[in-house]
């Protein structure tokens, strides 16, 4: 491996964020996941997690992502069993929606421990995710469309995470546990 | 036409930001034109302009937007007749360029009259589009992939441009066209 491309590594893994990650409910478009996927990697995100809606999905969504060496991708058999994984890792559980009484995603603080729940493309967020979570957010439109796309809405609320992130000086700090920052630097090393 | 229906009209038209604006060169894939659509209604872009690689794609690209109603989607020849469109409407150009030379996209005042220009999904800006444009732009990344998906980039430059104008007081202030907001009350009401 170069320098120059262990380097470049070791930058991506300081800027990796452990306890911050996001969730995709039965997202079905693999152009979606794969839309989010990249962004993740571009604010540190080290995990995806996904609840798929059906086995094949599971596998045609995973092949598709492309960008996932540098991105687990863990799956959950139901939507409980995924909030479960959160809490035990100490972190709030937001979840998007569509709703009056959600809150604006720029009033939420994210340097907390955060998981941030997205819902399918046709029905949105499931009643149980809702019911799971501790608080819903939106993010404000202004126009005639009932809702933006779900790779869009998630970059929008990861990148207001990261600008928050950023001022309060959690980049540039390694917090990746060092078994996977051995893995990437020998796969990385390895493509 | 309902009064709810006409009071939820009259509020998008007062907050379309008439010389806020996006143009693709070259997008085409319909997913990303749609994306761009969506979010583009959602913080008060009254309209998408578009050069297209091929004829073909122009039409379907149209029909895939689905969202059109609300946005106009207005078809250029070229990267020049669009920038000359936009500099006849004393708009600043800012095209989005993955270098390291690029201004981080939240360093720039978007309350001035803006037209913002994204780029091929494979390919990038072109070369002319950089030289005849007045800056440009970067959304920062932290991780190992070079881009992100060209809909969420024009999502995140196109909220911050929405916070600062929110900011600035720029919505729930009519400064549409009155003959636009007479076609959008009319077609709205029969639709
Ligand atoms: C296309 S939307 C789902 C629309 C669905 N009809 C509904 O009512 O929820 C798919 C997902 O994108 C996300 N999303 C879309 N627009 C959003 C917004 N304005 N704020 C927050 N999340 C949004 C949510 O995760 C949502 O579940
Ligand atoms: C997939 S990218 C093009 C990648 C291409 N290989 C290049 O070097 O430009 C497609 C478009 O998305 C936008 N884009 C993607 N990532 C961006 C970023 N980090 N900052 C600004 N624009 C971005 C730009 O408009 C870009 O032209």
């Amino acid at each position: 491996m170069s320098p120059e491309r262990l380097a470049r590594i070791n930058a991506m893994l300081d800027n990796r964020q452990s306890d911050l990650t996001i969730c995709l409910e039965h997202i079905h478009k693999p152009h979606n996941l794969s839309a989010v996927i990249r962004t993740a990697d571009a604010v540190g995100v080290p995990e995806v997690h996904a609840i798929w809606l059906a086995e094949s999905t599971r596998v045609s969504n995973h092949k598709a992502s492309g960008s996932g060496q540098w991105v687990d991708v863990r799956s959950h058999d139901s939507t409980a069993d995924a909030i479960n994984h959160f809490r035990g890792q100490g972190m709030q559980v937001l979840v998007t929606n569509l709703s009056d009484t959600a809150v604006d995603y720029r009033e939420i603080d994210y340097t907390r421990p955060t998981a941030l729940m997205m819902g399918n493309e046709k029905d949105g967020i499931s009643d149980q995710a809702l019911a799971l979570a501790d608080q819903d957010i939106i993010v404000p439109m202004v126009g005639m469309v009932q809702s933006l796309n779900v790779s869009v809405a998630a970059a929008l609320i990861l990148y207001e995470a990261q600008r928050q992130r950023q001022a309060a000086g959690l980049y540039g700090v390694r917090t990746l546990d060092e078994a996977i920052c051995q893995r990437h630097l020998f796969e990385g090393g390895h493509p």
